[in-house]
């Protein structure tokens, strides 16, 4: 009964692509450590440009350079 | 001083089953575990139903079936 | 399927009060907002004391006052 | 590697402030522990009034009285 | 740069299935959303059975039966 | 009322500096965002190297190299 939490940066990622992220996650913990797909739990957190930040800097001021 | 993070799919929770919610696990802590009502936190995470997988699936595309 | 994450500092919280937090929670969100139970996580993480802060001191220095 | 979370609640905080927070957490982490800053992310999340609660009450509430 | 979190029952995981969930979903980050692999970090989580409970019942009280 | 986690690899943080990281990131929420200390959550893991992925790899592996 695995808990993934995926967060990415709000940008454009469609319905598709986060379907593809949650069945993917769920076949690797099956594939890897026998875990049930359907006890699997997937949430995708998107957070804002402005409110991630990596080296000191928000993704909104990296992008700008 | 207990922290709750209670994640649910964004639907049509109002402001009061939030409130609910709210005071229902605070007194629960302190039921059970004797905690300090005034230094409990809790924060209600609504999580997009595209977002939200479970056996594999978003929660749109299983709302579907 | 509401996904719930109690964290509580690492003292002496018993299997039997651990269940009753589970058991209780569960029940709060099918009661409040209709959520089934089957598919109702909730997990319990126990921090050291030196590893929670409030207002700026750990929860060791607090206890030593 | 450090991966902070700071949580908030959804007010008033100016991309610039947001900018001096993940400045200031990650100089925080370099100069106490001597982590990286190149490595060191940092997620703010803002908060909804409504979702938050302390003392049994959501801020919502809070703000009433 | 993304960042997941994967929370499992504490049981009998090795490095080597850990290295592999982590080098799994750094590879399906890439693949379907192009997320560069350098800044993708990874935070398994092993939570005590007591302490994991779905369907209102820990795992060591769902074990038993 | 802000909450922070704070992610470290498990190794040798001793008291001293989590309390350091404590305080520093309570005083830098009050100086950036009138936040009041008396209501600020830190909460610190420590998480082991084979638990922890940067690139594909886990910290383990990096640092064999």
């Amino acid at each position: 009964m695995p808990f993934v939490n995926i967060r990415i940066t709000k940008e454009d990622a469609t319905a598709e692509q986060k379907q593809e992220l949650i069945k993917g996650v769920t076949d690797l913990l099956a594939k890897t450590l026998g875990k049930n797909p359907k006890t699997t739990f997937v949430i995708i957190d998107e957070v804002e440009l402005d409110n991630w930040g990596i080296g000191g800097e928000s993704v909104t001021e990296l992008r700008k350079k």
